[in-house]
């Protein structure tokens, strides 16, 4: 029985399950970003949160009360690098510190300050999350609340 | 009488010195977007919807599942047009479609395509809704929808 | 056991299946170019081809000698355009002509010249392709041909 | 007579006449991409290819599967800087890094990052090729691979 289980299984891996790959959706997205909030309004820190998906796209983007309008591209722009990169805003923003350099700053899309960070699933990178609005050391913190709430 | 002055003062300076503008707070946002989003549900429509605060700033943006990418840009671009000519962009489009032409094409932010709509509290502009996915008539249905909940 | 392979794979389609989307990957794309550049030799049509995962990201460009440099931004933006809206460039090119004006040139990525198609798989968007270097209807064939060698 | 005349001409259009510059065609960037994709899939490293003509117009772009979005801008960027400023990305990577500085990412087009090397034919630039997806330093060998199969 195990065995004629195995076969089916390998019947769909190929003519059902196809060529594809995970997703992101609006209720995941929504689900980060309540993590994400949450974390940030138990510590009374306001921000912008933004989350995109695997090509770079918003999904889901929101800006407190009272928070600096820059702070709306900057999520977007570190969630970009996160996504685009498939690895935290805050390696870039070690290995810029490391040089004592702006090196990396000449890759385009590339962003050297903590508070983004790449969403996986299965291994396959399928969104990010962007924080800007307190410090980025505190940014870091909510968009990892972000991301452990997926 | 010095003092009764000051009391007097204080009272000028919040209700009628106080030179302010209303506002629209990401509560608004949100109140806003859920009677936006319950119109489109309700009709099966999927969409982007972003609003914006009276800079044109993002204030909140969801995209729903399955809904084309370019409609992120195209729901910020018509709220942006909105907020930035204190209009509909329907206005745009009818002027448009009545000069045949492509002159108000060449002014920087105007869009031509109904869906985006300004928000105005005591007659003073506060930001602006920009709906895109389905046809531009159901993108303005749903953007009016997002107005009247405010 | 036929209902026995359906509960099978009942539970496959939520627990393996999951939330996945299909891909176009860069045997796929060089499969829709080697049929378009194959109709573009045949008739002698020296052109851009590009094409563009469904985030609008390049996975394949080629451009053939003597081709006007402008048309490699075209037939990018030509594939750009397709797959943010889920539809031939030659429907926006229709819709602007019908009107006689350019209200649609005022959305976000619209390209209103023909040779920029999606492509689908299952109903579901993985990308697209956008052809430049002939006439705009001649690029729409060439771009066709791709789609169908996909 | 007359027709002695034109084959004088004939000859100057060739000898004397002809003031012309060796160029990249798309056969030649087919080869430096075969050349740099061999040494890449043998060592199992995905990457992004670009190569440019001498404008630092794209010719040939692939990507293969799985390498982040964010490698197709960076790899054009690098082929770019290296056509643009004739020299390799590794020059300015290691001026950058002996300065401790950003002097050079002043520079508009300059990258600072291994990866591009530019394209010679006869002392003349032709073209370059840029490389993402790796380890710089990988980058580096894959794109040096491509040259050498011109």
């Amino acid at each position: 029985m195990k065995s004629l289980l195995l076969i089916v299984f390998s019947l769909f891996s190929f003519s059902v399950l196809g060529q594809t790959k995970p997703y992101l959706s609006l209720a995941d997205a929504e689900r980060v970003y309540e993590s994400a909030a949450a974390k940030a309004k138990a510590e009374g820190w306001n921000v912008v949160i933004a989350i995109l998906d695997d090509g770079g796209h918003p999904i889901l983007l929101k800006k407190m009360d009272g928070v600096q309008i820059g702070s709306v591209e900057v999520a977007l722009a570190k969630a970009k690098s996160a996504v685009f990169f498939k690895r935290p805003t805050k390696v870039f923003e070690d290995a810029m510190k490391a040089e004592g350099g702006s090196r990396i700053a000449t890759l385009p899309n590339a962003v050297g300050v903590e508070g983004g960070l790449p969403i996986f699933k299965d291994g396959v990178i399928i969104g990010s999350i962007g924080v800007s609005g307190v410090t980025s050391a505190q940014d870091g913190i909510i968009a990892l609340a972000g991301v452990e709430g997926f």
